[in-house]
C-alpha cells in the first residue's frame, strides 16, 4: 500500500473545538509532540485573523521541527479585490513557512449564499489566489469547502473549483465535508471520480456530525486519496474532526498502509496523552487505541479469554500503539519496560533488580490513586529514587496553613504559613499572594532559601489543573502539574489529593527536592543541613 | 425503507464499560428512559450471574413498560450437559420475561481454544438451548459471538451456528463484531451473504475499537439487516458499543429508515442527558446529534454563515433531535452573533438595540480579563440579565472564609465559612469539606438553602480549572468552569481570577443565581426574600 500524507490540523481546526483555548506556548508544545510522532504536516494557524497565531509563526523558528512541516491557513482573495492587495493573502506569504493551505468555496449554492458572488468570480478568486501563493514559492493545499455537498447540487462547479486550484499550481486539492453529514458510501464514490481526474493530488478532510468522520477518512483512502486531514486526537468544531489516532492505527496497523515512521506508532498512545494535558480536555477513556479503557476486560468471561489467548478479545495488541491492557485481577506489565526508564537516570541498576518488580507494584498504586508521571518525569524520578533509597530528604515539611478571605467590597486576599525542619533547625514563617497557591509557594521557597540560597533562581512557569473523576465535581480527586525552571533546566512534578491546596503543596514539594537533588549531583550544593 | 428493530444494552454490554456501575433503581430509570424514547428492546441483565439483575427482573413488572420489551441475557448450555440441568438456562426460563438473548460461539477457533471442546458438540449446545427456550414460549434472539472473525476463518462454519439456531427456532439471528476489529466494507459484504441466507433474520451487534461502530452498523443495515444493537450513549467494554442515538439519528432523519416512533425523536438529546447522568458519566460534548457542542459554531466565518442561512454549517437542524445551537463567543465574534445568541433567551430583545452594543463592550472587557462563555452559557445569561436590568439579585455575599491546613503526618482539613444577607436577614454558618472549594460549596448551599430550598437540589457535577497565561504559574488568571445540575437542567458557570478560591466563588455564585432565577422565571420560587 502506498504511503498517506497526515496533515494535522489540531492548532488550527482543532481550536475550534467549544472547550479549547491554546496559547501560544501550548501550541509549541503541541507541534513538538506531533514533529515527535512524524506527521507529514502541521497546520498551525491563521497568521492573518489572529494575533496568537501570528506569534506562533514568528516564534516557530525555535522549534527545530526534524520531520513535520508547519502550514498556514488562510482563504482565498476577497472579491473583487486584487490578490496583491489581499491582507489576508500577505499575511500568508510573510508566514515565514514553506506550505499553505488555503480554503475556498467549492458550493455553487454556497457561493451565492454565504458569499454573495458570481461562480466565475470565485473561481478567478481560487486561481488568483493559488497562483499568486506558488509563484511566490509556496507549497499549496487547496481545501475545497463544502466539496461533497456541492458536488452533490452541482458536480461540474465543484470539480471546476478544484480545477481552477490545479492549473494555478496546487500541490493538493483537499475535498472537505464542512457540515459532517456524509456517509462512507458516498465519500467512496464521489472520491473515486476526482481520484481519476486528479490522480495522485485528492486529500479527504472530514467532521464527526454523523459519527462516521473515521469511517468516512477510510472511505477515501480506498477511494484513492493520497492525503488525510484531521486533528490528532479528534478535536474540532461541533462533534470534531476525524481523529488521526485511530485512522491512523486503522491505516498502518490494520489496512497496510504506511502513515507516520514505524517506530512511532508505539509512542501514539504518549502522544494521546500528552496533547490532551496540553489542551486541558480529558481524553475520553474509551477512545479507539489510545483510551486509557481500550485495552480494559471488565467481564469475567472477557477475562478468561483474554488470559487464555488475547487474540480473543483484542483485535491488535495494545502495546503496538504504547498502550496496555487493563485487568481488574492481578496484572504483570511493562517490568522490562519500567527498568529501560529508570536506566536512563540510574544506569547501574540491572534489569532484573528485584526492587524493580516493587517499583512496579508502588506505580500501579500511584496510578490507581490518580498519579501520571507521562508528563510529570521530575516526579516520577522522585518516586524511583525514594523506592530504592537513593534518596535523602533536604527537608521536612512540618506543617503548613492557608487563609483566604474575601468581603462585601470583593476584595480578597490569601496567606499562607509554612513550618519546615531541616536538620535540627526549623524554620516558622509567612506570605502572602494572588492566591493559596501562589502563597504557599512564596512562603515554602522563603522557608527553604534560608538553608538553600540556588531556590532563589527557580520559577514556577506553568500551573495545570486537572479534576478526574466526572460525576463528584468539587469532591473529586485533583491532578496539579507544576512546570519549574531554574534557567538552564526546566522540570515537571505532579501531586494529586481530594484538596487542591494539598495536591499543590506535594507538586510544589517535589519540585524543590527535585531540584535540590539536581544541585547535589551537580555539586552545587556546598553546604547543606543534614535531616 | 423498512423499520429497522432497535435493540438497547445500556444496562448489558454497556454495564460492562469501566466507568459504569448500576444499582437497580439506576436500570429501573434507564428502562423507563428507553422505553419513553420507544426503543424495540431492552437487554436489561444477566438473570443467571447477577444476583443484581435477578432483582431487577423481580422488580420489573412495577415498570409498566408501554413500548420496550425487556430481554433476559444468558449463553447457550455448558458443554456436555442436559439443557435442563443447566441453571443458566432455567433462570432465563424463570427470569419472567418472554424474550431471551442467547449468545453462543460462532468462531471455529474460539470453539477450540477459548471453549475447549468440539465443533459439533458446540453446534448441539446452541440448538438445545434454542429449541430449550422457544419451545417453552419465548422468543430467542441469539447472538453470534465472533461472528465476523469466525467467518473470515471458516464461512461455512460460522453459517452453521446461525442454521443451527434457526433451525431450533430463534427469532433474530445476531452477528456480532465481539473484539470491534472489522470495517464497514467487509460487515456489508459478509452481512450481505447471510442476509440471503437468512431472510427477515439478521440483526448487528457492534464494538467501536476500530472508530467504525456507528459506520459498520450503518453498513449492515445497507447489507440487509433488520434488526440493530448497540447501547443508547455508547457505553460498553472497551471503546464501547455501538452509539444508538447516533445510529438512530443517521437512519432515520438522514437515510429514511424508521426506527423510534417520529415524535419521540425530538427526546433524544434528553434521554441521552438523563441517561449519561443516571450513569454518572459525563457525556462527552462532542457526540453527535445530542452532545452538548454538536451544534456549536465558533470560528466568525461559520457564524456568519450559520446566521445567513443555518444549512450551510449545519447537517441538520438541532431542533430535530430535540438540541440546540449554540453561538461561541469569541474575540472573533460580532455584534450580531450576539444579538442572534442573546434572542435565544430574551426574544424580545430587537437585534439593533442600544444595548447590544454596550453588551459588547461588557463582553470585551470580561474577555480581556479572562472570562470565556462559550462553555459557560448559563454566566452568559446572567452577565445579560444583569447588564440590561432584567436581574435582580436573591442574595448579596456578605464574606467569605477558607482555611485549610496539614500538619506532618499529611492530615489535611479544610473548612469554609460563608456570611450573606437575604432582604433584611443575615446568615453566617460554616462547612467542611474535601478541599476548600469544596467546603465553600457546602457552606454556600447550607446558608442559601435557608432562604431557597429549592437549591438542595442542586448537584455540581463537574469542576474545571484552567490556568490562563503560561509564564507566570500560580501568579496567572485562573478560570473556573463549574457545571451543575438539578436533575432537570444542567447548566455551566465560569468565574476567574487570580485567586482560585475566588474564582471558584464566582462561578458557584453564578451557579446558585442561575438557578434561583430559572425557578423564578418558571414561578417555583414561591416565597423569597427581597434584598
Amino acid at each position: 500500500m502506498s504511503k498517506i500524507e497526515i496533515f494535522d490540523s489540531t492548532l488550527r481546526d482543532g481550536a475550534q473545538g467549544e472547550t479549547v483555548s491554546f496559547s501560544v506556548e501550548d501550541k509549541l508544545n503541541i507541534a513538538r509532540v506531533l514533529d515527535r510522532l512524524g506527521v507529514d504536516y502541521i497546520e498551525a494557524g491563521n497568521p492573518f485573523s489572529n494575533p496568537k497565531d501570528a506569534e506562533f509563526f514568528r516564534r516557530a523558528r525555535e522549534l527545530g521541527l526534524e520531520r513535520s512541516r508547519l502550514v498556514a491557513f488562510g482563504s482565498t482573495r476577497r472579491r473583487n479585490m486584487p490578490v496583491e492587495q489581499d491582507r489576508n493573502c500577505q499575511a500568508l506569504l510573510e508566514s515565514g513557512v514553506e506550505c499553505v493551505a488555503v480554503f475556498g468555496k467549492s458550493s455553487q449554492w454556497q457561493v451565492r449564499e454565504v458569499l454573495g458572488t458570481t461562480q466565475e468570480e470565485n473561481l478567478r478568486m481560487i486561481y488568483d489566489t493559488v497562483s499568486y501563493l506558488t509563484k511566490a514559492g509556496k507549497r499549496v493545499f487547496f481545501d475545497g469547502e463544502h466539496f461533497f455537498d456541492g458536488y452533490k447540487q452541482n458536480p461540474y462547479y465543484a470539480e471546476q473549483t478544484l480545477r481552477a486550484a490545479q492549473e494555478a499550481g496546487a500541490y493538493r486539492l483537499v475535498l472537505c465535508d464542512t457540515n459532517g453529514g456524509c456517509f462512507p458510501d458516498e465519500i467512496q464514490g464521489i472520491v473515486g471520480e476526482m481520484c481519476k481526474k486528479f490522480p495522485g493530488m485528492i486529500g479527504i478532510h472530514c467532521h464527526d456530525d454523523t459519527g462516521c468522520a473515521v469511517a468516512n477518512t477510510l472511505a477515501a483512502v480506498h477511494g484513492g486519496v493520497v492525503h488525510v486531514q484531521g486533528t490528532y486526537i479528534g478535536i474540532g468544531e461541533r462533534c470534531g474532526n476525524t481523529n488521526l489516532s485511530t485512522v491512523i492505527a486503522d491505516l498502518q496497523l490494520k489496512q497496510g498502509y504506511p502513515c507516520i515512521p514505524a517506530d512511532r506508532v508505539r509512542e501514539m498512545t504518549q502522544a494521546a496523552r500528552q496533547i490532551s494535558e496540553i489542551c486541558n480536555i480529558h481524553l475520553p477513556h474509551t477512545m479507539a487505541y489510545v483510551g486509557e479503557s481500550a485495552f480494559a476486560h471488565k467481564g469475567g468471561m472477557h477475562v478468561d479469554g483474554v488470559m487464555k489467548n488475547s487474540a480473543a478479545f483484542e483485535h491488535i495488541s495494545p502495546e503496538a500503539v504504547g498502550n496496555r491492557r487493563q485487568i481488574l485481577l492481578s496484572e504483570v506489565a511493562g517490568r522490562a519496560a519500567l527498568a529501560a526508564k529508570v536506566q536512563t537516570f540510574l544506569p547501574d541498576l540491572p534489569e532484573n533488580a528485584p526492587e524493580v518488580a516493587r517499583l512496579v507494584d508502588t506505580l500501579k498504586e500511584l496510578e490507581f490513586e490518580g498519579y501520571q508521571f507521562e508528563a510529570a518525569a521530575a516526579s516520577f524520578e522522585l518516586v524511583v529514587l525514594k523506592q530504592l533509597k537513593r534518596f535523602t530528604p533536604f527537608f521536612q515539611l512540618v506543617l503548613f496553613r492557608i487563609i483566604g478571605e474575601q468581603d462585601q467590597a470583593d476584595r480578597h486576599m490569601a496567606s499562607a504559613m509554612v513550618k519546615l525542619r531541616v536538620g535540627e533547625r526549623y524554620e516558622i514563617t509567612a506570605d502572602e499572594g494572588d492566591g493559596p497557591v501562589h502563597a504557599l509557594d512564596r512562603a515554602l521557597r522563603k522557608a527553604l532559601e534560608v538553608f538553600y540560597p540556588t531556590l532563589a533562581g527557580v520559577r514556577l512557569i506553568d500551573y495545570k489543573v486537572r479534576v478526574m473523576e466526572a460525576g463528584k465535581a468539587t469532591a473529586s480527586m485533583v491532578r496539579v502539574l507544576i512546570e519549574s525552571s531554574d534557567g538552564r533546566h526546566m522540570w515537571t512534578t505532579v501531586g494529586v489529593s481530594k484538596d487542591i491546596i494539598n495536591a499543590s503543596m506535594r507538586a510544589l514539594v517535589d519540585s524543590m527536592e527535585y531540584k535540590l537533588y539536581q544541585d547535589q549531583q551537580e555539586g552545587l550544593l556546598t553546604d547543606r543541613g543534614e535531616l
